[in-house]
């Protein structure tokens, strides 16, 4: 997948060196480039903002650098251009599925108190992380990219494999453990050193069904409960009594 | 603010330096440290995974490496420890804003198949920044520490006032202009050039009611509709006939 990114702050994006987005960019499954909007402010200043029509506290991006940005971009990528802002669709497990299908993304990070209403007709599509606000886009585009190229065939190796994580199946995940055997008198719970496959695989979905209710009802809501589900459910009340 | 870091790439943390975020550092008005886990391992190869109990794909972090890293902290931070991780409380600007009245907050970034179950009785909290899956809990904690960092008097300019920004009173932004009045054809809206401060008020809290309600049905039904509000939509609508 080729990636670009539209950013005031091109040094942030050099947090992917390190990690195993970094190992993917070295074997050519991914290439993740950094263009400067200031680059291209046509200002004698460079600058890529001003003050917003109608008042108030902050300062606009305005549109020409943007603009000019991606049209220069264009030329080698014709992907989708994503916005990471706050009125986007917030992001799931299924869009960074259905994003890691492309072959050519280009995002923009917006700063200040946010771009020129004018730019938005070359945006294909806004996602935002969450009901919180970050101090730049930057802060989105990170983990956005991240959880997007994970999906990117190649990228994990197969210890890291995701097939088994949370949110695939709208569970959450299920108590780990690993050695020592007791840790600070707390021992692995015993059927996970029975070597019984099914009553382990039994023990975590009931596990992941449970922490799940109690933590994310509106998860859980959605679950389909299998006959199997139900039984363990079941089985467990019965045990609390 | 005091803010310690555990993770296993101390290094991913230098995103800040480029950031609002670092200013704040530079001024003092903000700490952000970190801490290696892997310095925290006892075993001679500095290994802090393990294959997990009961099979299955991936590895799980082992206690002792996470736990003898919280003790060190403890002798200099009295701070909660947030651990980023998937069955947490979603992230939300209310979150974040009672996040910055602490004084010192630990972080704890995870990494592979997750941390060792044993581990959450050294976690006062724990927080995920979405439904979907990361390469590692630094990616989710560099937005969190971006948003909570944000909010300590003195980290923002006054030019970067936050008061008036989306999510705080549970609706989305209205739309921005900045100059040129006229661009590719599109002019700024007549109101926002008016001088009109009331009308332009007005003006935004419609955008941002309509901007809101047509995105975000979720935010919009909590919204506490003013006798203003209901007179601004009823206009609206009826323009629209």
């Amino acid at each position: 997948m080729k990636i670009d990114i539209l950013t005031l702050f091109p040094e942030m994006f050099q947090v992917f060196n390190h990690s195993i987005i970094g190992n993917a960019m070295e074997k050519g499954i991914l290439s993740i480039n950094t263009t400067n909007i200031r680059d291209f402010s046509t200002n004698k200043h460079k600058k890529v903002d001003d003050y917003p029509y109608g008042g108030g506290a902050g300062m606009v991006m305005t549109p020409e650098p943007i603009v000019n940005s991606i049209k220069h971009l264009r030329e080698n990528n014709k992907g989708k251009v994503i916005f990471l802002g706050p009125r986007g669709k917030t992001l799931n497990q299924e869009l960074c599925k259905e994003l890691a299908k492309e072959e050519e993304l280009i995002f923009l990070c917006g700063h200040y108190e946010g771009i020129d209403e004018r730019v938005y007709k070359y945006i294909d599509m806004e996602i935002s992380l969450g009901d919180f606000v970050l101090t730049g886009g930057e802060m989105a585009c990170i983990p956005v990219v991240d959880s997007i190229a994970r999906m990117i065939p190649g990228v994990l190796s197969c210890n890291e494999s995701y097939e088994e994580e949370s949110f695939y199946e709208g569970l959450l995940e299920y108590p780990q453990y690993t050695r020592p055997f007791s840790f600070e008198g707390d021992e692995v719970p015993e059927v996970l050193i029975s070597g019984h496959h099914e009553n382990v695989r039994k023990w975590r979905r009931l596990k992941s069904l449970l922490i799940t209710k109690e933590r994310r009802r509106d998860l859980y809501k959605n679950v389909e409960l299998t006959k199997e589900d139900k039984k363990l459910l079941e089985n467990h009340h019965k045990k609390d009594k």
